[in-house]
């Protein structure tokens, strides 16, 4: 059996989607989370559902599922944004969800529900809105997240007003399949077409705050300094230098947040506040760098006179993806594009991470061009965008 | 002979200036350049002015002068504030300025002037309103300086609307006198009352660039990176190392601002744009210390395959104040704290430093407790500050 997915509606969908906060610049879009954006997004979206013949339904943190009857399989990613991000990051996912889910409708068969779940890209936490439904975060705990200006998640997700229809069962769905850019050059580089994946690695991220002593950048001598910026630069040289026996060439982390006070060319910065990420594929790596982490930061702190304060950590375990699921995938995969797909890693985060605590989960990767993603510029060929949604469709078809 | 200067109404007149952009927070002030708190203390001071029979005169930067007629010595300094200021840190000597003034006026001579520069904490440069005022930098190019914010000093100083009188001559001013605050922590360690300064050292600042790639936190390699956060940290570790070959104990540099982007947590940073200044009294080492830093954040640009970009670069040589006049405050300090006053360099920078390029000028300092200023804690006990007071109107008195 096949599925009747239709390539041309699919493409117009997933352009119709960029047009909801397009950013003027090439394809880019800029559609965080809870913004008038991402509403319309989601708006539009639940309309598309409707008609489709699904029952759209959005629950208290605005993820938006669109539920067939019965037990079904859950197909999706997320319609939020980056605060500069690229067309096809998690809208992909949503939109050949929508496309098999509808086609699946028109064939009599089988169930397929999809979501778009909330504020995947991290306004407030890191995949915010699936870690909530999946239980793995508390809705009072991440009510108390803050976003970069200070406004907390209790205070955006208001916006979401008489939407609201209540919570969604994870026992109605037997599986969940996501479909994804692979947001780095693998792919591109070595002319494959589609990567089934094996496992999504971990994640530990962090704010991290040195308080010194807010001073005169003229009067105050080298040596007397409590220069938080200072301290911010040796920690994260020191870092670099003792995670080199931990780390192996997939580990990365990332400081992308910077907040310096007072911030004036003329003031000795007395406090900064910054972000520290990491990922691996393995939990005992993750808590390993940890522990430099905090040795590290307590040590710098320690030898300038300053106060080091760490924030609430996120964190997401390793998993690995599901073997009956990762198999119709493979299978699919290689009937679509023979010997031009293989079998890797996910570096980036997904929300499949989250749902994997309720249910067997896997995912499929097209190519990015040229490895960019969180950025105006990230792209994909669209037919390598038609290759990946016939894969989903053909994994569903053989599962049934 | 002595002037009549009246320590209550000098101290009534600062703790009404300190009202201005009270800040809330101990004495602090929030007051800086151009915004409505600035311009109603600088209307505040030309009222004051006016009362004590001299000229209320806005010049087109709004640096306030009040004339005395004829030749006469003109004393000083700047009545805006840092985005969290001190009550004292250029109010000091507005409010001294504006008391000697009056008192000589009252006692018939002899003819002094008093202004309040513009601008010198530097929401667009450093100095900027005696900068602008000395020649040392044009109105066309001080226009084109932007904040931190993107407003230019041109739409800034548009509020001035019809304060502006028009140009003042260097020419009529026989000298220039200005009363400060030490902003760092010798007088009061050491138990002196009052600094007579030696020399202002000069001062060098820029902003720094490194342009690297904006990519996903994830999927991004470190090898393949380039990462602008990662660019600053090796530079300005590197630049601590170089600089010990160069530097005095008194020789300073600093990293105040950083701005990073997109400044999101699970984003690789693609550019940061921050701010090094650096300080010494010898014009020899401030240029072997630029060479320095060129060099290094060329060579960390180049290993890493960026692109590094040198903002306009602020200058202010080292200035020896005059011998005539730093005389007159030295007999004066002795007549009026005998054995409790230093001769000492200004470690920061000062409108004096302009000022010098057109006539002879000298500087006085009172103690900050515990060396802190540019901060809500900054404060002096008010005996100092009445002691620098009768210090400075007894150097105006010797001058005669």
């Amino acid at each position: 059996m096949t599925l009747p997915v239709q390539p041309d509606r699919f493409l117009a969908d997933l352009h119709k989607l960029r047009s909801f906060g397009a950013s003027g610049t090439g394809k880019g879009v800029v559609r965080r989370a809870y913004t008038p954006a991402d509403l319309d997004a989601r708006d539009w979206l639940a309309e598309q559902i409707a008609a489709a013949g699904l029952t759209p339904h959005f629950d208290e943190m605005g993820n938006l599922f669109g539920l067939a009857e019965g037990p079904s399989l859950l197909m999706g990613s997320h319609s939020d944004s980056q605060p500069e991000g690229g067309w096809l990051d998690g809208a992909l996912g949503v939109i050949a969800a929508l496309e098999v889910a509808r086609a699946a409708k028109e064939a009599g068969g089988p169930a397929v529900s999809m979501v778009s779940f909330q504020d995947e890209e991290g306004r407030f936490g890191v995949t915010t809105g699936s870690a909530v439904w999946s239980g793995h975060m508390s809705q009072e705990a991440a009510d108390r997240l803050t976003d970069t200006d200070g406004v907390t998640l209790a205070e955006a997700r208001a916006v979401l007003g008489d939407r609201v229809a209540g919570p969604v069962e994870q026992g109605r769905f037997t599986g969940f399949m996501e479909m994804h850019i692979e947001q780095g050059p693998w792919l591109d580089a070595e002319g494959d077409r589609i990567g089934v994946v094996s496992d999504i690695v971990g994640i530990r991220s962090m704010m991290i705050t040195f308080e010194g002593e807010q001073n005169h950048a003229g009067t105050t001598p080298m040596h007397l300094r409590k220069d938080a910026f200072q301290a911010m630069v040796t920690f994260a040289g020191r870092l670099n230098e003792r995670f080199r026996n931990v780390v192996t060439p997939s580990t990365v982390w990332t400081n992308g947040h910077v907040t310096l006070h007072p911030n004036a060319t003329s003031v000795v910065p007395g406090k900064v506040t910054f972000s520290m990420q990491w990922r691996d594929a393995e939990t005992d790596r993750l808590g390993r760098m940890e522990t430099i982490i905090r040795d590290t930061a307590r040590e710098v702190a320690e030898e300038t006179g300053m106060a080091v304060d760490f924030g609430d950590m996120l964190w997401l375990d390793p998993v690995a993806m599901d073997g009956r699921l990762k198999g119709a995938l493979a299978d699919a995969a290689e009937a679509v594009a023979p010997g031009k797909w293989r079998e890797m890693p996910s570096g980036a985060l997904h929300d499949a991470t989250n749902v994997a605590q309720h249910m067997p989960v896997a995912m499929l990767f097209v190519p990015s061009i040229g490895g960019i993603s969180h950025d105006f510029a990230e792209d994909t060929a669209e037919e390598d965008l038609v290759t990946g949604l016939k894969v989903l469709a053909g994994a569903v078809a053989r599962l049934g």
